[in-house]
């Protein structure tokens, strides 16, 4: 039973996660994104809840009206669930007690319409709906329940056990373990989360009936429980048992939510085997079906994986929750494996997909973050919901807005994920400026990556000498702890004792990328990277007229750091119309060379309507 | 009014139809399947639509208990309309007496159905549905209509305008007229096929209410008359009004029906500039939108056309009734403007969208038409409809079976998009084994193309001196006619006399092709061609163990002719396995070299689940 505030609290593993009250970020980087959740974030998605009219939801269920006034989504309670979690883990990083006093009225709220043996749902069951546990396959009952057990386990977590929340969560889970154990509704959720929630609630808890049940709903996949539909059943992952996988496929947030409770499961019940199938489907989409962003799903029909390399960049779909869902995985294998090269995982999906998805000023999001944008965007209205995941410069608000809580959840955690305890002392496994205090171990981290390279690490207390392990990123070639040489992967710095100094300098010059020859929609193109961040070409810093489109580049010419992007030489292609775009010869005439300003990816579209691309056709 | 045996029946244009009664296909690659048609698809489709409880729902509706037993979508109505319209058209073709009176039957009970006022649904407006015309965007109502009246047109033009369908659907245009006119219920379909079915009905009455009618539903679309959804209004054609458009948009069957629509009143109407703009649109698709086998429809999700050059192979939709949506597009275009290589986009259409999508044995179709398969599809079973649009080998029935039934209308009135009238002669449009005889002109055709290049025309009637006109494919460099040479575009033969012989030869080679710089996904590519058919690797005819997905070639190798097909030398590449496909250098080894064999892509699936690749990346 684990009850400090941490994001992920598994009760082993070869590294242990470090409470968010033991390491707190000092601006810079992720600290400004923090502190634009509590100010911005949190607040809009609370205001565009309620205008939206998802939290009166919860209001017309207790009148007995909701058939009739009914918004959103059948999956609409779990964003005010999500929010919930949100604001509970940012009520206790800040203390704010005008955030925990609004927990309490909202949960006083879901409460008042929760049943007596614990069903709870606005959006069945209640009169003039269709019954309880009548579509498995659409209606998001469980995985609602999933998002509103977090919401607890946040609570738990941060001091708050007391929560109507948790009072709450608890009789759902007690109602589900009824209602879904073994030898009674053998049933499970098309759209897994339950079993990530309920593997945590028993750790927050203590109770074990909770990952028990866990364990069934994964196991339970791929037995036809769930109907074949358009996109076939790999869509929510049962058209396989879990543990025949190799790879992740189907809905990517849905196989990623799957895989984290999937650790959770093998790390709690000391289940070796379902680790090792856990991390195998993991690290197989890592190596074929992730983009260069980190963004994971290459189809918009279905949201889901494609097949091995299908990665294209025009179509990719790399939803916001998926990013949130691939650190979700990562950092448990971390913990689990003990492998903190993980965090180049995770590093690459939060510089450059939750960064990406939401607006400089907190009020507008990236549902899908494409890498290739070939018309501009319409322009999205700052008061408008839009129906579409996939358009729009960064919208308000989503029909769907799973990913905007999702952000909010993550940045108010987000210095779980910086660290982790060995058992010789403490990893570094982001670097971000830190102050961290943990076991008698001080750090203070300074450092303005990613944009410099120096990262100065003061050891302002040691119980004892300690192990420093440092991650160096793969990309970082180059690199040197105190001056001397460390290769990409662990470094390990002994016998760390009060008032030593490290300096981690990690090389920042751009670095040309290439992609496997198996990756049919990008042959023939480059990337750009920047330490942790993919750059892209924004037509905005192209010649007046010109889009994307016309850019070529020459990778053999001289490219150099540009501001926080860079500069390659490229060139603009005119191509004569014609009737038929296939030919013998089709012409191309590439004109004069020019200097390309490619910028950090994470940064584009908030300079109004542009098109956009991150792999760059070679001339 | 026009009431012999043409599928479209312009009162005026540059060129005009020859009936099928008048133009008859002799066996060859068409015949063939016209036959498969009569003997195979007809009674396939009439199975299937009878066992998926379609044809049934009438027969519910009649009893009043639809609302408990309704199988099939909300267009379900459609697909039994278009069922009658082919097997009217092919009880014209073949004077089938039992086909006839199976017309006549299911008219009967359709009939049956429609209410005093002409309304006529199964899925709106019966006890316990919803009411009638409550959901223009997703209803199909009007769509429905549309199919119904075609069935009607089809029955006037074949000499049964006492067919009880023709009596339904007159009562279906009045009603429409009455309830959807100016100055009443202005609404438009979410989906365009009423425009084209009343401007074709209008023709076959002689009453132009019916054209007016189309008018108008062309002209009030862009005016926000539907509502905004997930894929933007663009997806049917409504985020802008038809004449401000330049190229097609959205979901790309209703594309193509709305600009068929839009030809049909603009002929009739004497609309210049409409016919213009209509023009503009497709040749806009062609140049920009289309794949190399003439399919349109870049997105999965919609079902739509992509932007300009967005045009990913393994995500290809190039669904089934888009190909015959362009055929139907080119013919029109063709008859009014008289240019004859619209002829190109048709027979590319034919050749490698409509045949590829009929398997062998007519029991069988792909609904969309991907150009390349990275992983062998999983087997249809022949009993088992499927819910899935783009997955399996050719499937028998989908929960949307839109294809098959379109794909026999199109084989019954084949022989009628072979050739055309002119002022001066005929004009032959594609090369097929066939015998003409129109106001006083005959001629015997004789050719084993598309799979031999020799076609020999003899004139065996000529009532006065004619001109012959004929096609020279684009592609068809060094084609000759009597041993002269012939550019592409039109080859006019002048004072044309009975017992004349005229031999056209096509050059068969296989041909490299490369795409236009524009289209990323397909960059460092290749593909062959081979007179009017795209070819293909599949992996059947590769070494053991191989996939398409290593397959690279050597285009500066000696492509040849080889069956049907031909063989370019190539080779399989090894990438070394990796935890992250991006690096600065990617390796990749290309193998010894072999003869890559590559066959017609129509053909493809033919032989068991395999991996398929048009485009084939370059060593």
């Amino acid at each position: 039973m684990h009850t400090s505030p941490v994001p992920v609290a598994p009760s082993n593993g070869v590294l242990q996660p470090i409470a968010i009250d033991r390491i707190v970020i000092d601006g810079g980087f992720w600290g400004e994104r923090q502190q634009l959740n509590a100010d911005a974030i949190i607040p809009h998605c609370l205001k565009w809840e309620t205008k939206a009219g998802w939290v009166e939801n919860f209001v017309h269920t207790l009148e007995g009206t909701i058939h009739e006034h009914r918004q959103g989504r059948e999956f609409a309670d779990s964003d005010v669930y999500k929010l919930i979690e949100a604001m509970a883990w940012e009520a206790g990083r800040s203390d704010d007690a005008e955030l925990d006093a609004e927990i309490e009225r909202l949960g006083a709220m879901i409460k008042a319409v929760q049943r007596e043996d614990g069903y709870l749902n606005t959006n069945f069951d209640n009169p003039g709906q269709q019954p309880r546990y009548t579509d498995f396959e659409w209606g998001h009952e469980l995985y609602n329940y999933g998002h509103l057990i977090q919401a607890a386990v946040a609570r738990i977590r941060t001091g708050r056990a007391d929560s109507v929340i948790v009072d709450v969560a608890t009789r759902v889970a007690d109602h589900v373990v009824a209602e879904f154990g073994a030898g009674a509704n053998e049933k499970i959720c098309g759209h897994p989360e339950i079993e990530v929630a309920l593997a945590e609630f028993a750790r927050a808890t203590g109770d074990e009936r909770y990952l028990e049940q866990a364990s069934l709903f994964i196991e339970r996949r791929g037995h036809d429980l769930l109907a074949d539909i358009e996109w076939g059943r790999s869509y929510y992952q049962d058209d396989q048992p879990y543990r025949d996988a190799e790879v992740l496929v189907g809905h990517s947030v849905r196989a990623l939510y799957l895989t984290s409770a999937a650790i959770d499961v093998a790390v709690e019940k000391g289940d070796v085997e379902l680790l090792e199938i856990a991390k195998r489907q993991y690290d197989n989409a890592l190596a074929r079906r992730t983009y260069i962003t980190g963004g994971m799903g290459s189809h918009h029909q279905d949201e889901a994986f494609g097949d091995d390399f299908e990665l294209p960049p025009d179509r990719s779909y790399c939803e916001t929750c998926a990013g949130i869902g691939s650190v979700m995985v990562a950092w448990r294998l971390l913990l689990a494996t003990g492998d903190i090269t993980y965090g180049d995982a995770i590093e690459r999906a939060l510089y450059n997909i939750v960064a990406t998805s939401t607006a400089e000023d907190g009020q507008g999001f990236f549902y899908s973050n494409t890498l290739h944008r070939r018309t501009p965007a319409e322009v999205a209205l700052p008061d408008v919901q839009v129906p579409r995941a996939n358009s729009s410069l960064r919208a308000p608000w989503f029909d769907v807005s799973c990913c905007p809580t999702n952000v909010a959840r993550t940045f108010a955690t987000l210095a779980g994920y910086l660290a982790a305890r060995t058992d010789d002392g403490v990893a570094l496994v982001q670097y971000a400026p830190t102050t961290l205090d943990v076991d008698g171990i001080g750090l203070k981290v300074e450092t303005a990556y990613p944009y410099e390279g120096e990262v100065n690490i003061r050891v302002t207390a040691a119980a004892e000498p300690f192990v420093l392990t440092l991650r160096i990123p793969a990309w970082a070639a180059g690199a040197t702890v105190n001056g001397e040489s460390a290769e990409p992967g662990v470094f390990r710095l002994e016998g760390v004792t009060a008032g030593d100094e490290v300096q981690l300098v990690l090389p920042l010059q751009p670095r040309l990328v290439r992609p496997d020859a198996r990756i049919d929609a990008i042959r023939g193109t480059v990337a750009v990277e920047r330490g942790p961040l993919v750059l892209c070409a924004e037509s905005v810093d192209l010649p007046e007229g010109m889009t994307v489109n016309e850019l070529v580049v020459d990778p053999s010419g001289e490219l150099r750091a540009h501001g926080a992007g860079a500069v390659l030489p490229g060139a603009r292609i005119a191509v004569a119309e014609d009737d038929w775009p296939y030919a013998a010869a089709p012409s191309a005439e590439v004109g004069e060379t020019f200097d390309v300003p490619l910028v950090p990816y994470h940064s584009w579209a908030n300079r109004g309507p542009a098109t956009m691309r991150v792999w760059l056709p070679v001339a």
